[in-house]
């Protein structure tokens, strides 16, 4: 029986790579549902990534592209898999909301294994689609203290990826550190505009004409990590910070599920500060 | 010196195809800038677009590729080089003024040699580019003479593509079959929307709140042809019929220009009554 | 203490209308939070909609406007007030999950009184928001009386609007004119394209690049009642019809919700088959 | 025969205003064709703006108003009619291009009374349509001797707009207080993202996923004056900065036009450093 693997990679570019992966495929009798490759000709580093059907060796595979590719190449070939998820949050249930719903409807190619919270508002929520939620309280305590819980709780769960679903406090270089490329934010503005704390203020008080959300993973440089996916609504005079909160509401949880949906499809590639996407 | 060629591929799908493909690339030392393929998984069909860099010798590409590919192939190998227009108009400049100023810039990867008008209206402002006009009335006359006459004005360029520019007639089976998947329409719809004529009056009959522009090939059912792009603007109820086409005007020479540019890199390919387009 | 009130009004137009309008608010000392009017020239119509603040004697106010605005004058003056909902579904659970969500969490300035299903494939999720879901199924039995128990449910919660989020049987005349203009239905077309059944189906086969949703109100012409909302996203040949679908829910509850939003605000007149919106 | 003219009022906020104006407007017998007001609620400031049809005594309307409106009220009548503008430009055409040819159609509300460039780049473009251009050379000589040859030149047409069609020179102080909130600039990004040089340099190099535009008042802060209006495009990794430039081009005359249209109809408010626009 036929089953979906995804293959991804990453090298130095040279004449012949899309040749010597395909006929690797070919070798393997693997039918390619979908082929997408980049060349960043500036860098000279080469993308591919394919999703193929058929019955594989994985590391016979795996061994076949290494050997041909250029050397040091990054290779990944693993079976088509859902994703473990925990996600962060703090008061605001629109993205959270969102992303339960599909859970629970199968729409998520993820398992939901637990919420995360530093307030309880979300508790009741959140135990009404029998996810575990954990309130870690950030008050009255040291942050390393605060940051050391939520590992441990998260430890528990072993996710492929931390959301942070309007999670509000800023995570330290060594939290972030132990999850790189895979803690997920949604950041309430058009970045690189308005980073920082209350964006909607900003955007109300700057007098723009359209606000705007992205969905980024998280580096060490607040709101500078590498943008997944934008969007952006128009906005007029008669917009209070208000209005564009809850107008804004609209655009975060798409475009958080936008940028989810092509991580757990396994679409994005890191590349330096930015990301190659294959949609 | 490098040259760069596109090469394209429509042919009945099987294992091994992308293979093929850039093994034959690969041996005529050609290397890759753009590589992009589709499969109709309902149809079995598939499609490949690559964009090559390096120096080939066309003829035996094409066999090489012809003798591996599936039997009957359809296999394109040319050199990039910039087509060839003639534009038809009525009495609209935006679209027509568009494209001239374009030309006039070298910002279209082709050659406008004629502009034909049915009538003289648009006469002053494609002679400011040096571009020869050529009215030909459409009153009084029969719809076969009128034609005749604008195919034989035609044929003296020898265009690639001829590109309804806003031109308000219809035209007869016999002269869509002549330049057939050649003749590139704007309608000023989001079609299946509002078909033929007065778009923007049945848009607001309809109380639509967004009204659209469509660029199609033409075949012999009015506005049905294969649609090769679509733009929308919202509108409200304090829009006039005049209000809608000014602020229709817009998006339809953005349209055209859309499409006209995927034709003109070659990336588009009809498919049956649709279009597979490699952007 | 200060109140809020809306006040609606539609007649012939004629010079001096906000005047009057205005200077009957004045004199009940009201201050206009927000005031908003237009006027269909062709057809010599005048809306306005005003939002005040103060202390109103309702009925004094009416007849004042009654008495100065053109003989049989539509003027509504209520406080502002949450309006009551049942909602109607079929299967999917987007339009719903999206609207209840909302609902418990105080977004939507209206109470879900209840929600009739005819599967009860929903039933679990409303229940999960303490919803009361009623399961009237359509097999088997006479339309008539399929929708004699549904409006024998709804009866029982006296809706201001019912609301069809995704309910996939066509209501009968007789239905319809029990709730006249107070039916809100999303159609996953960008209508007039695509009326009917299995509008991503037909907008699949004729190759759009663009699918769309629409918020009407439901007249007794399939999908021809006045349009409230539209959006669109843009589609390309690498969607299939299922691809289209789940694309099409993110602007179908979208597109949902703001029509709700415009309506429970008391922003929508309707003018023949049309809409006039004060947003 | 009537005539047609707009109302502009601008004061501190109190119960009444409206019908102030609206008794006004009734008494002079002027018939209200478009009515638009805006409270800014946290400053306690009123604007509207209302555009009439009648025979107007301008001055006895001006009286009446400022008479009866709060002390310092800003009162505006005038009768609707063409602005002069003045365009400066440095070497991309699209902007201008654009201007010249709506306006040779027609379909600017305005007359370009003449094109000055800081290169002779656009001089046969401009001539084509029969308006003067001036070459002012910017290299080797001070900014202080390049503006004021400048000032001159703008001063022979006495504008009542002086339009940055892509001018690529900063302005002083002096040079922007002389034109005050009469300077439109059209900046190539979603400011307040990517303010000052080479904006999609920047945005390339943040590896954005959309670019934009913005037209804006000048102040004598870079780019931080007041926003008329702003539009974005979707961009992805395969961008190159050259494809941002060509892509954003479409925006930018698109946000140009819209800007100024918005400012030919007298539809823009400056307050403090944002606009009001009744749209």
């Amino acid at each position: 029986m036929n089953k979906r693997y995804i293959i991804r990679i990453k090298c130095a570019d040279r004449i012949g790579l899309v040749y010597i992966i395909t006929r690797q495929l070919f070798e393997h009798r693997l039918n390619i549902v979908e082929l997408k490759e980049f060349v960043d000709v500036e860098q000279n580093v080469f993308f591919a990534r394919a999703e193929v059907m058929g019955i594989a060796d994985i590391a016979a595979l795996r061994l076949g592209l290494q050997n041909h590719l250029p050397e040091n190449a990054d290779v990944e070939v693993s079976e088509v898999k859902k994703k473990n998820l925990v996600l962060l949050v703090t008061k605001e249930y629109h993205c959270l909301g969102d992303l339960l719903l599909r859970h629970y409807h199968q729409e998520l190619k993820a398992d939901i294994k637990a919420v995360i919270g530093n307030y309880e508002s979300l508790a009741d929520l959140t135990s009404k689609f029998g996810i575990p939620f954990h309130f870690v309280d950030h008050q009255a305590r040291e942050k390393a203290d605060f940051e050391s819980e939520i590992l441990q709780k998260v430890a528990l769960y072993e996710p492929d990826y931390l959301v942070l679903a309007k999670f509000m406090r800023i995570l330290s270089p060594g939290f972030v550190e132990a999850y790189k490329t895979r803690i997920v934010n949604i950041h309430h503005s058009f970045l690189p505009a308005f980073i920082g704390a209350h964006p909607y203020k900003q955007a109300y008080e700057r007098g723009v004409k359209l606000i705007g959300a992205t969905a980024h993973f998280v580096n060490n440089n607040l709101d500078e990590g590498p943008i997944i996916a934008q969007k952006i609504i128009p906005v007029d005079h008669e917009y209070t910070v208000r209005g564009m909160v809850e107008a804004g509401h609209e655009i975060e949880k798409s475009v958080l599920f936008t940028a989810l949906k092509l991580i757990l499809d396994e679409r994005v590639f890191v590349h330096g500060n930015k990301t190659v996407i294959f949609d």
